[in-house]
């Protein structure tokens, strides 16, 4: 075969081959658009109030035993997703929260303490002080909290976790929000809305270091309802 | 020029297009990552509370008259922001807030109504009573307006501009949202994202028709604290 077949042959073979893979390409988008656009970045939402069902899968998923609890098993709800996000952390969980008095919540962030997670709380500082607030149970395992007393309310309600998944929605960490009040919460992993709560949680979390915070920072806040 | 060598020229001419097209691309990819992703749906993040300034121009975006008010201009601030997104509204405006007291979201909202955007505003029973609500003054002026008493709280704080622009987050339409708390909001046209906060829109429309109410629904609620 000569030079010249060999080059053509190459040639045409190599258009062939580049235009199979952008028609291949072209195809596939007109037959499977959705499963095409699933590939970006996590975009979940979901809704609450939630139905009430066991959640012992989320903290022991490899246990062979079955939980004896006689709540209903095997049900994937709206909190037991949002568990599962909070307990997929593996290196850091920055949690920027105006009420948490959620027990499975307290012993989600607990979960990950122990396993070695790096888990941050920031929080109001009046709402601290409600009724089954876990500030303090986090804070005796050895938690690290700052508590926000420079606006009327430190009223946000998210979560990154390991620096590149945010939580974020209308819903306190509490169980009124989960159980009773019509809420949402929206989970991504894409960078453009993550980056800039991992911004605002930096600011936040330098803002009130307990060194800069004033001596007596309850009595400068009024006490007025956080809506 | 032979056939055979019209073949290899072509033959070459098309690998070198096509290879070049791909390369300028990964190229392009390399150099300028940002500018390539910044290319899809809006994704906004702001936060609050926000710098005092005047907000005439969202309002009148083409009056050949400076404001004379006191207040800073020519300042693009959170609330702009905000005030911007909604004002954009063409066609519709579909409201889901817990409280709604700020003048100049209800001045936003009655300026869309008045031009023909079909505005529609589900809100928390309860929280219709709170001083300085503006749901009186929507109703008036003829907006359509259901109130949610199905939970402990309608706890939402989103908005959908003409069914593809999201805006939801931990922000009440509430002055001391705007200007005292600490709040984000999340802006975006991301399909996967609005989508659903849509449907959740329409079921609790539907859910909160007048004719499905039941007679005095505020009696079924208790008068717990949003959280």
């Amino acid at each position: 075969m000569s030079v010249v077949q060999t080059v053509k042959i190459l040639g045409l073979g190599a258009v062939a081959l580049t235009l199979s893979v952008e028609w291949l390409g072209w195809l596939l988008r007109r037959i499977w658009p959705h499963g095409l656009r699933n590939r970006g970045p996590l975009k979940e939402v979901f809704f609450f109030p939630t139905e009430v069902a066991c959640t012992e899968h989320v903290f022991h998923p490899d246990s062979p035993f079955p939980c004896p609890c006689p709540l209903p098993h095997g049900v994937e709800t709206s909190f037991s997703r949002l568990l599962g996000h909070i307990m997929s952390a593996s290196s850091s969980l920055d949690l920027c929260v105006f009420a948490f008095t959620n027990a499975s919540l307290s012993r989600a962030v607990l979960a990950l303490h122990a396993r070695g997670v790096a888990v941050r709380i920031l929080t109001d500082m009046d709402y601290t002080l409600i009724t089954g607030s876990q500030i303090g149970a986090v804070r005796r395992a050895g938690i690290c909290v700052r508590c926000d007393s420079g606006a009327v309310h430190m009223h946000h309600k998210f979560a990154v976790v390991d620096g590149r998944r945010l939580i974020t929605g209308s819903l306190n960490w509490t169980l009124t929000a989960i159980q009773s009040n019509k809420e949402n919460v929206l989970v991504t992993d894409e960078p453009d809305l993550v980056r800039p709560f991992i911004a605002e949680f930096q600011r936040l979390w330098a803002v009130n270091a307990p060194l800069r915070r004033p001596p007596s920072p309850v009595a400068e806040k009024p006490a007025s309802l956080a809506v």
